[in-house]
């Protein structure tokens, strides 16, 4: 098969991501956001926020990080984050990954993205702990601008809210700072419930 | 206001984006596709195809570039491509883009991005040619795997297919060869009416 082929096959394959559903609403939607568009707010986020990083990070490759980071939900699915991390989960999201790359003509683009990929999962680098830090901005604005919705439905509390996103520190103390008062606002104003 | 407080609202305000519904189906799915998850899938596909532009190309600002293109489209709406490109609608997007870069803490920021939109809209430059061919890659895609459904909805022809798409090749020719030999394809299995 011709390369271009190849690569015109892994555009329709990735396609699947619009059809896995998230957990929150994006604002002023009635709907669930799916996983494609997702992927494409927290680059434009990734890009805005850059400077409020922690430390020095390649903004390009956060960028090209949070294009791939949820193409492992095409064939494991989306699960709520307050739910445990299972590490056969996170093995089920890496063989999808590699199942999508594999389509591609050339082996080491394939390597480098998969690379990429658990470098994002292991969230150790001052890339990934950037792009992490953005990946959990936007669920907690569509609970903050939308009732709480997906905190209710769930039941989560604030215990729990700050315990997993108090990890925005590790990419940006700054954005962390900012987004807890806006948590704090939200227990205040009965959205969030306090324990 | 805060800094961070500005960009967190620019971060909403483009959510709007996942609103805005296109003219065709993603392969698989019976909604229509929008310009939110179509700039993910573009920016993604941009990446994997850069290696077949005709020039050379800085592929980070393709990306850039791409996450913003169909900004304008927030305050104007999606437009069928088939249909006359007007003045009005050109400046009615453009005015909704500087409308958002706006709402950016820093003005330099908001220069460089709105700098970087005209720059696509004009498709001269190296990297605005190839950005402009890949935005046209999954459409084709989305009606050669789906039935030409938006062709025929249109009354689309393989000479308006043609003339319009062939500016791929501007991008790359390589691409262009691959995607006219498909269309060729839809035309003799009567997918693509001939004229």
């Amino acid at each position: 098969m011709d390369s271009i082929e190849k690569v015109l096959n892994f555009i329709v394959e990735i396609e699947k991501l619009k059809d896995v559903q998230r957990q929150t609403r994006p604002v002023g939607l009635q709907r669930y956001e799916n996983s494609a568009e997702h992927s494409w707010h927290v680059c434009l986020s990734a890009l805005m926020l850059k400077d409020y990083a922690n430390e020095a990070i390649d903004i390009d490759r956060v960028i090209k990080m949070l294009l791939i980071h949820d193409l492992g939900e095409i064939d494991a699915g989306d699960t709520i984050i307050y739910a445990s991390e299972t590490q056969q989960l996170k093995d089920e999201e890496a063989a999808g990954v590699q199942r999508l790359l594999n389509l591609l003509p050339d082996d080491n683009i394939a390597e480098e993205y998969m690379a990429l990929w658990y470098e994002f999962e292991a969230g150790e680098s001052a890339d990934s702990k950037y792009a992490k830090a953005i990946d959990r901005v936007p669920p907690l604005l569509h609970n903050l601008h939308g009732n709480g919705h997906s905190w209710s439905k769930h039941d989560i509390s604030k215990q729990q809210v700050f315990n997993l996103n108090s990890r925005i520190a590790q990419g940006s103390e700054k954005l962390w700072s900012v987004m807890a008062a806006k948590l704090e606002q939200a227990v205040e104003s009965g959205i969030l419930k306090p324990e």
